[in-house]
């Protein structure tokens, strides 16, 4: 296994590959197989998002992947945002279409479309849906396994519909809090910025994105949340009526995750070992490993079978290892694997009515009498997440660097996110980009610098923060 | 409404977008939107496959939506059964791709590709994996809401390899069993039949298809399950070695179901005055509805809403209409919907310590006390569910009918489906097709006939059962 700090790529491949997650010999670059122990860490993963999204009156449906071109071109900031990434459909294998078909890279124009049909009045509002879809991204930068693909298999984007900008504002409040929340739960440390205007999603009036920092010290997007403003409203012509009978454009707003955070969360919880999965998300959150002696199988494997048991009747998603490797091989595997706990039983566990558990985080290793198993387990798997998360968060707080003087090359970090002062104006922020050789993410609103912009040398409004990204 | 046995089309698309299942007003055709209440259906009848599936050991996995032209070509009667079919992808809004990529209309090909990666050894099998994916078929049929689209937005494929000929037909005879609970659990009765040889499934050996009978008389495909032989493993060169030490090709199966089986079910169990969700898939399976009085507003609302959260705690997917309609208005309303069962609550129920229990099925009202509403509840969706399954089976028996002589045209049905002596060569069932008007369904072989084969008066081996068919 290759170390994951230092070779960074190699340990990731190498990991999504062995660990089963993905497939990647797939013949169409940027298109992934995702294999039943990566795709039940994926459905897992989303699973807390879209509970969160409906605890928040968020609804799903579905709407159609193939775009007529004249809809995609309504907005033209979204058409030019997306023009190089949208597949196009001209026909079938035997027969030309009449008019070309785009598969969808993101669904706010088949929405929009369909919102100016349903919405008449402002009391048909707000709308909050969502739906759990695969878009397609024609990357023209270099691909990478789950992080950047072509088909993103497993998207899930939110679009609401507000009477009033102030109306929308709340949601994008509501929106962020629900990503903190999802983010948390995969133990997931992020800064939240907003994009700079000249970096905004095609069609907004401005986002927010969430940002963590990788084992290679890049920062990269975890998820998106952002304010359309009107600019739909009027490319698509959505008015309802108001309380005082008059005709108003509506205010969106709209955001996505994708598979990527999968991941991420796998970069960044994992050691040179292999992967730790959280335990809300883990496929296998306990492996049995019997540890047989000569004359003593019957009544090993025997307790191996009633832990299993009650594990799993317990709820638990646990998993016994019968096959016929060694013991150091089986260990190897399953930490290899990330799976977060390990039961050993042996001659030892059965004399003592214990067993021997094993933390994935951490290697420590207790003695656990078989009548406090499972509170202890629950114990135990809460103090691995909250471990995962601290180690998480330390790396990140170190890799952002704070850098009030700019003009002496030497002192500007190569690896991680750097804040500087910033006057806010575009000019500068772009000045900052080139000087510095790194994109910006963004800058907190609420978060006011001290010092001057060292471009202009003006009074700093604000920091901004710039890395390189993925 | 439209009458649904006179004026079935009518009535099946009015009912769709009314009781808010889908939206077909999207300008590509043979795509749909679905809302939220569909969908939701949708989705807890697809969860019921899943779930069947995974107790019987299949996997989930993702499969690339896009597929390269020359892997897609590899099996040449698959090829040629999909062309007209299968949308192509030639490049971006700006620029041509170097090949061209397919979008799959089912994904034997992507996945065969892999298995010859994956397998090595007669121990890697059985391979047990489904998927739950969207796919894509240029029809150019008719197309028609959910029961025949262009993009199946909710296909649940299985795709299994075994290293004998008797594990795959085994495993043939498990797929039927899924499917049957399958079907069975939404209470659509079926026959299942074997497809002529002249229309079975590209690159396939045989295949069983289940069929029931639409309200218009038509049948209708609900699901099908393919014994692949080794065509696909010789055109894909998917080998294993076995225990004598030989490398043999492997055996393969496929089935699959999509979003179709909700069409289906309600058109089946619906009635004039709108949907009948069974109510295992109901999206509201109970909806309370106020009675108001005057004077009595506080005391009928606040026992609405504690019968609400009670049977809202009890698991019940409940909701409670304080929308400012008339009673009247509500109840037709909840009754075109679909709502299996409805509750009404007025100053009669509050004195009396019981709620007045409304059947959709039947029309049927009972008084039931507070403390014995939960088990009648229970009672009462068993019985809405049984009553829906007989009078289903009632509708598909009287559909099925015997035809020895075919040479009365008067006497040949127009409507459902006709078994027909058959000696079992292809000839004779084209010839049948022809004669009748109909298309021939398939023939269940452990069905032995009477009589002789209306075509060549030989001996009669079985039943060819013919309809038109959607």
């Amino acid at each position: 296994m290759k170390d994951k700090y230092n070779e960074f790529h190699e340990w990731y491949d190498e990991i999504l590959e062995k660990a089963d997650i993905i497939d990647k010999r797939y013949p169409v670059k940027g298109c992934l197989i995702w294999k039943p122990y990566g795709y039940k860490a994926l459905k897992l993963t989303m699973n807390i998002l879209k509970r969160l999204l409906e605890e928040t009156g968020h609804e799903e449906v579905y709407f159609p992947t193939l775009i007529p071109e004249e809809i995609f071109a309504l907005e033209k900031d979204f058409l030019e945002g997306f023009s190089g990434e949208t597949f196009v459909i001209e026909g079938t294998l035997s027969k030309r279409l009449d008019r070309k078909l785009l598969l969808r890279p993101t669904s706010e124009t088949v929405m929009y479309y369909m919102f100016k049909l349903w919405l008449k009045s402002y009391r048909d509002l707000p709308i909050k849906l969502y739906q759990h879809v695969n878009v397609f991204r024609y990357e023209t930068k270099h691909t990478r396994a789950i992080l950047r693909v072509r088909e993103i298999a497993s998207f899930i984007e939110a679009h609401t519909v507000h009477a009033t900008k102030e109306d929308a504002e709340k949601q994008i409040r509501e929106a962020i809090e629900i990503y903190k929340k999802f983010f948390d739960s995969l133990y997931i440390p992020y800064i939240i910025l907003r994009t700079p205007k000249w970096d905004t999603f095609a069609g907004a009036e401005y986002n927010y994105d969430f940002f963590t920092v990788m084992p290679d010290g890049r920062a990269i997007e975890l998820g998106s949340v952002i304010n359309l403003g009107q600019k739909f409203a009027k490319a698509f012509d959505i008015k309802v009526q108001m309380a005082d009978e008059s005709f108003q454009y509506v205010w969106q707003t709209c955001y996505g995750v994708s598979e990527r955070v999968i991941g991420v969360l796998l970069s960044i919880h994992g050691d040179n070992r292999g992967l730790i999965f959280p335990t809300n998300i883990a496929p296998i959150q306990i492996v049995i490993v019997p540890v047989i002696f000569k004359g003593k199988e019957e009544e090993i494997l025997s307790k191996c079978r009633s832990i299993y048991e009650k594990l799993k009747s317990e709820g638990f998603r646990v998993h016994i290892d019968l096959t016929d490797r060694s013991v150091g091989d089986k260990y190897y595997y399953w930490e290899m694997k990330g799976v977060p706990l390990r039961i050993d039983i042996g001659p030892k566990e059965v004399k003592q009515e214990a067993v021997t558990v094993a933390r994935r985080d951490t290697g420590e290793k207790i003695l656990v009498k078989d009548e406090e198993l499972v509170s202890k387990l629950k114990e135990l798997m809460e103090d691995i997440n909250r471990n995962l998360y601290e180690r998480a968060k330390k790396w990140l707080n170190s890799n952002i660097h704070t850098l009030i003087d700019i003009s002496d090359k030497s002192k500007i970090p190569e690896k991680g996110i750097v804040k500087v002062p910033w006057c806010g104006r575009d000019e500068c922020g772009l000045e900052l980009e080139r000087r510095l050789g790194k994109e910006a993410l963004g800058f907190n609103p609420e978060e006011k610098a001290h010092g001057k912009c060292p471009i202009c040398g003006e009074k700093a409004e604000t920091w901004l923060y710039l890395s390189k990204k993925y």
